[in-house]
C-alpha cells in the first residue's frame, strides 16, 4: 500500500514544472550534441576510470566523441549497479527511444546515432526543456562573463566566486578581474570597487546568487582594507604570499562578498566541504574529494554577521546533514539546499529529505538542483528526488501524521519549487 | 503487517507509566497556565523566528501571554511539517479537546481559552500528570536550589553543574556558592568541602543524579588541587584568569564531581556537545549549536578513573551516536541516555534506538526523557518515542528474530522504564 | 511482498560457497573445542562485563572452560537482544542441534556437552567448513610465521604489520624481525631488507594480502632512509626516541611496506581507525575504542604515490562510511571492504551496504568478511550479511529498478564472493 501510495504522489510530483536553481549549463550550447557529451560527464568518467579505464582511453588529444563514447560502453557493465547509471537509463529511454535494460557493445551504436540524430534537429534544446518541464534554468558564471547573447530571464546568471577567494593569487586571475570591470586594482580600494563592480553587472542582468565553492577549513572571517594593504601591494608587485597571508587574503574577499550579497540583496549560496584535486590522476573533474571533519560552527561569524543575506547551504557530506539541518532550524538566513555530489545518491537523499523535513520550517528546505552541465540531466537527476521526495511524503506525512495526499502534495511542492520562487525571486 | 503490528505494540507501550528522568520541570509551577507557556517553549519560538518571526514579536517587554501566542499563531504554518509541530497538535487535542488539524489565525483564540479554562483547575497539574502516566519526573536543580517545598519522592532533584565547572569564574556564581554552603570558599580546600556540601544536601534531599552539559571541546582530565591554588587566590582577589587557567579550572571543579559521584554513588549524567549562544540574535534558548568535531575519546580518562561511577550519556548529535553505543558496548560505567535535543526528532531516533537496541545490553540504554519545562510535554514526547520503539521492536525483533510479541514488549518495558529504575534508583 | 522476495534472494545467495578474505583463525587450531571458545569470543566477554561481570570472573588464572562459560551464561539474560547473540544463537542451533530460544543456566550444561561432543569428533573441522561452505579461509599472521603445517591453499597467508609499523621501537619485535630474516638490522638499509625479505617469505607462502589497523590519527608519507638512519642507530643503542620520531619511523616502515606491495603485487588491507587500549580494564581484546574524527584524507599521499597497489580499505566507522564510498568512487586503486567490528551491526551494514551498492563500480566493493578466530563464526556473521544484501537487493535493485531476481542475484554474488577472488586473486 506504502509504494503505490508512493507512486501515485510521485506521479503528481511528475508533472511539476520545475526551476533549477543550480546548474552549470552553457547557455550558448545548453543541450548535448552528441551521447558523448552525457557520456562524458564526470559522472561516468571518473566511475569507469575508477573501475580501471586508463585516463587516456578517453582525454588523449584528438579522442572524436564517438571513440570516447567506444571506449566507456565496456566499463558501463561495471556500473548499473549505480544511481549515476540509472540517470543514464533514464535519459536513453526518455529521450531517445532506447527500449532496452542495458547499454552495451552491441546497442550502443545505434543508441548513439539515435541519439545524434535527435540531438541534431534544430529545436532541441526546446524540446528537452519542454520534455523536462523547466521553466529556469540558473547558471554559474564566471565572474568575468559578459553575460550577454543569451535569454537572462531563462537562463538565469549566477555569480560565481571561487576564483576571486582563493586564486587572487594568480596574476592571470587579477587581470581578469582588472580586465572585466576595467579597472586597475592595485589598491584594496580599487580591489573592493572592481568587486562591486561584478555585483553591479551581475544583478543589472537579472543574477539572483552569488555562489561558491568552500574547502572544508575555511572559516570565515571579517578583514579590515588595513589587513591585506600590504600583502595586497606586494602580490602585485610579483612577490609571493606566506600561507596565512593567503588565508587572510581569502577571508577579506569573502567578507567582501558577503556585504555585496547584502548591499545587492543577492542570496549567497555556499557549497561546502570541498577539497580540489586530491587524486591528481584522475580524469576532468573527477579529482575532488574532501574531509569531512568540517563543521557550520565555522560560519558562526558570517551567519551572525550578516543577518539581512540569505545563505542557501549545501554540504558535501551526509555527516555535516544533521549541523545543517540544527543550523537551518536556529538561524533565520540559514537555508537548506538541495542534495549535492557525493550525498546526491538515494541512500543519503532519503535520510537528509527526512531529517530536513521533519524538522525545519517548510520555507527554509530548497528540495534540489541538478548541478548538470547538459541540460539532458535534470529528468533523470530530478526524478529521482521526486521518487524519494515522494516516499518521505508518503512515510512521514500520510501514513505517520494522517495528511490527506492533497497536503502531502501541497508541501512537495513548495519543497520542490516555491522555495525556489520565494528564496531567489520569481 | 508490520505497520499493524507496530501499532499493537505501541498501543501495549503506551499504558506503560513513566518515569521521566530528565526534565527541566519547576515543580513550584510544574503545569502551564495559559497556551503561552506550551507555545512560549523555545522548540516554538526559535523555529517561528528562523522562519521569520522577529525576535521582539514575542520577547519584547510588556508581551502578554496571549499576544505572544497571537504573535506565533501565523508562523505555525510553515512548522506544520515539523515533529515539534506534531507535539503540538498532540498536546492540544489530548488536553484541551482541540478537534482540528491546524493551528490557525481562525481558530487559535478559542484554543487560547479552552486551555485557559482547563489549566485554570486547581487539580490541572495533577490531571497532566495522570493522563501522562507519569509515577516520577526528575528535575535539574540549581546547585543553590534550596529544594523545599515540594514533594522530592515526586519531583526528584537532580544537581546540574554547568554553573560550577564553567562558570566559577564570575563573581556571582561563587557568592551563590559561598551562599548556599554557608562558608568561606577563598581557598582551594574550602572550594572542595562547599562542593560536597552541595552533594551532601542534593543526597539528602532525594537526589538521583548530578548533571551538566558540555561543549564540544571540553576534555575531562584529573587536575591536583595545588595545581589551582595559585589561580583560585588570583581569582578570588579579582583578577582575571588566562584561558589555559579558566580550562584547568573547569577540569579541577569536574574531577572534583566525578569523584563526589562516587563517594556519594550518584549516577553523573553528561550532556555532550553543545556551544552556548552561537547565535546572539536568537531567542531565549534559541541560541545554542554545536560542532560536531567531538569525540567520547576525550572521556577516556574519566571513564577509566571512575569505575565505580554510572555515567548516563546524551550526545547531541546523530553522527556521535555510534560512538555512544560503542563505549557503551565497552565500559562498564557507560549508558546510552535517550535522544537529545537537535537529535530528538524521529528520522534521527530511529537509527539510533536501532543500532543502540541491537549492539548494546538491554541494560544500558535508558530509552527516553522529555527534558520539558512545562509538565504538557512530557505526553506527545514521549509518545514520538514510543512509537518508534513499537517500530523497531516489531522490525528487528518481532519479525527479523521471530520474538513473540510480549517478548519485544518486556525489551521495550526496560527501555522505557526498568532501566532508569535500575540505574538512577526506586 | 518485499519481504518474502528479500527471503528468495537470501535463500539463494545461502548457497553460495564462499571465500572468506579476512579471519583471526589459528590454522593449527581452527575450529573451537569447547563452548568456552564461542563464548570466550571478546563480542561475548566484553558485553557480558559491560554488562556488570567483573573482568575476573572470566579471566582469573587457572578457570577452565566450562566455568568460563558457566560465569558467562547468567550474563547472556541481558544481551538476547543484540545481533551478537543472534550469532550465537544461530551457532548454537546449526551445529549443536540447540532447539531453544534463549541459552539460560537450566540449558547451557547440556549444550556445553553437546557442543563438546561434536567437537571431539575428528573431522569437525572439515564439518564447520563444509557445512559453513567456506572454499577458503584468509589468515592474519605474525610477521616471523613460519606458515608451516597447513595447507596455504585454504588457509591463506596474510602478512599482518601492525608490529612493525607502531612496536618497532620495542627491543623484542626487532629481535623477532632479526630472527624471522636471520639477519643484523642495525642499518636502515638492513631493515628494509630484512623488510623485503618478510614479503619474499609470505609470498613464497601463498601470501594475498598485507596488511595493518590503524588508528585514527595515522598519516601516511614518504620518509627517506636518510631521514631515519639518526633515529634509527640511537634506537638500537638503547636510546628512546621523542614522539615525533616514533611517528618519523612508523610512516617510514608505512611506506616501506608500501612499496613492497607494489613490488610483489601484494594488495594492502588497510583497517583505518582504532584507538588501542582505550578501557584499560577491560576483558581480553575488549578495550579497543576510537576516535571518529579521521579522515580519509590522511591518505591522499598514499592513495596517489601507490596507483598499481589495491588497497582494500576497511573504516571502523558508519560516519567514515561515506567518504569511503567516495574515494572507492574516484581511486582506482581504493576498494570498500566489509564491516569492520563497531560498525558489523544490522543498523550500519545495511546503510552502508546500500550507500555502496547504489554509487561505486560492483567490482570495487567486497562485501563481507568475518573477522573471525574460530571456524564456527563464519557461518552466522555471513548469514547476517546475506540476510541484509538480500534485502538491499530487493529493494534498491528488483522494486526500484525494475531487475530481475536472476540479475539481482548476480551482483549479489559478485559482492559477496567474485570480488574477492578478482581482488585477492583465486
Amino acid at each position: 500500500m506504502s509504494i503505490e501510495l508512493g507512486e501515485r504522489l510521485f506521479q503528481e510530483l511528475e508533472q511539476l514544472p520545475l526551476i533549477d536553481p543550480h546548474t552549470h549549463i552553457n547557455p550558448h550550447s545548453a543541450a548535448s550534441e552528441t551521447l558523448a557529451d552525457i557520456l562524458g560527464y564526470h559522472y561516468y568518467t571518473e566511475l569507469a576510470h575508477s573501475a580501471g579505464l586508463p585516463q587516456s582511453a578517453i582525454e588523449a588529444d584528438g579522442i572524436s566523441p564517438k571513440e570516447k563514447v567506444a571506449a566507456l560502453v565496456p566499463q558501463l557493465a561495471l556500473l548499473e549497479n549505480t544511481a549515476q547509471y540509472q540517470w543514464l537509463l533514464v535519459m536513453c529511454k526518455e529521450f531517445f527511444d532506447f527500449q532496452e535494460d542495458r547499454i552495451t557493445a552491441d546497442n550502443w551504436e545505434s543508441l548513439y546515432d539515435a541519439a545524434g540524430a535527435k540531438m541534431a534537429v534544430g529545436d532541441w534544446e526546446q524540446q528537452v526543456l519542454k520534455q523536462s518541464k523547466l521553466d529556469q534554468v540558473y547558471l554559474t558564471n564566471d565572474f568575468d562573463d559578459p553575460l550577454t547573447g543569451f535569454d537572462t530571464s531563462f537562463y538565469v546568471p549566477c555569480l560565481r566566486t571561487d576564483d576571486l577567494v582563493f586564486h587572487l593569487t594568480k596574476p592571470d586571475v587579477r587581470d581578469r578581474l582588472a580586465k572585466a570591470t576595467n579597472r586597475d586594482i592595485g589598491t584594496v580600494e580599487e580591489l573592493q570597487a572592481a568587486i562591486t563592480d561584478l555585483f553591479t553587472h551581475f544583478t543589472k542582468n537579472n543574477a539572483r546568487a552569488c555562489a561558491i565553492s568552500l574547502p572544508p577549513d575555511f572559516s570565515p572571517a571579517p578583514v579590515t582594507s588595513n589587513s591585506v594593504t600590504s600583502l595586497w601591494t606586494r602580490l602585485n608587485s610579483g612577490k609571493s604570499l606566506a600561507a596565512d597571508e593567503i588565508v587572510t587574503l581569502s577571508q577579506f574577499v569573502f567578507w567582501q562578498l558577503a556585504e555585496n550579497c547584502d548591499e545587492f540583496k543577492l542570496p549567497f549560496d555556499l557549497m561546502i566541504g570541498v577539497n580540489r584535486k586530491v587524486y591528481e590522476a584522475g580524469v576532468f573533474q573527477g579529482q575532488d574529494l574532501y574531509d569531512k571533519r568540517t563543521s557550520l560552527i565555522q560560519y558562526k561569524q558570517l551567519f551572525n554577521g550578516f543577518p539581512n543575506v540569505t545563505f542557501p547551504v549545501s554540504v558535501l557530506t551526509h555527516t555535516s546533514n544533521q549541523e545543517l539541518v540544527s543550523y537551518a532550524w536556529i538561524f533565520p538566513n540559514v537555508i537548506a539546499n538541495g542534495h549535492w555530489w557525493y550525498s546526491n545518491t538515494p541512500a543519503y537523499i532519503e535520510h537528509d529529505c527526512r531529517s530536513r523535513l521533519t524538522a525545519i520550517p517548510q520555507s527554509k528546505y530548497v528540495g534540489y538542483y541538478s548541478d548538470m552541465y547538459k541540460l539532458e540531466f535534470a529528468l533523470p537527476k530530478f526524478r529521482m528526488y521526486r521518487r524519494i521526495l515522494a516516499k518521505v511524503l508518503a512515510e512521514d506525512f500520510v501514513i505517520a501524521n494522517g495528511w490527506s495526499e492533497q497536503r502531502a502534495l501541497e508541501l512537495g511542492k513548495r519543497i520542490l519549487r516555491g522555495n525556489v520562487e520565494a528564496i531567489f525571486g520569481k
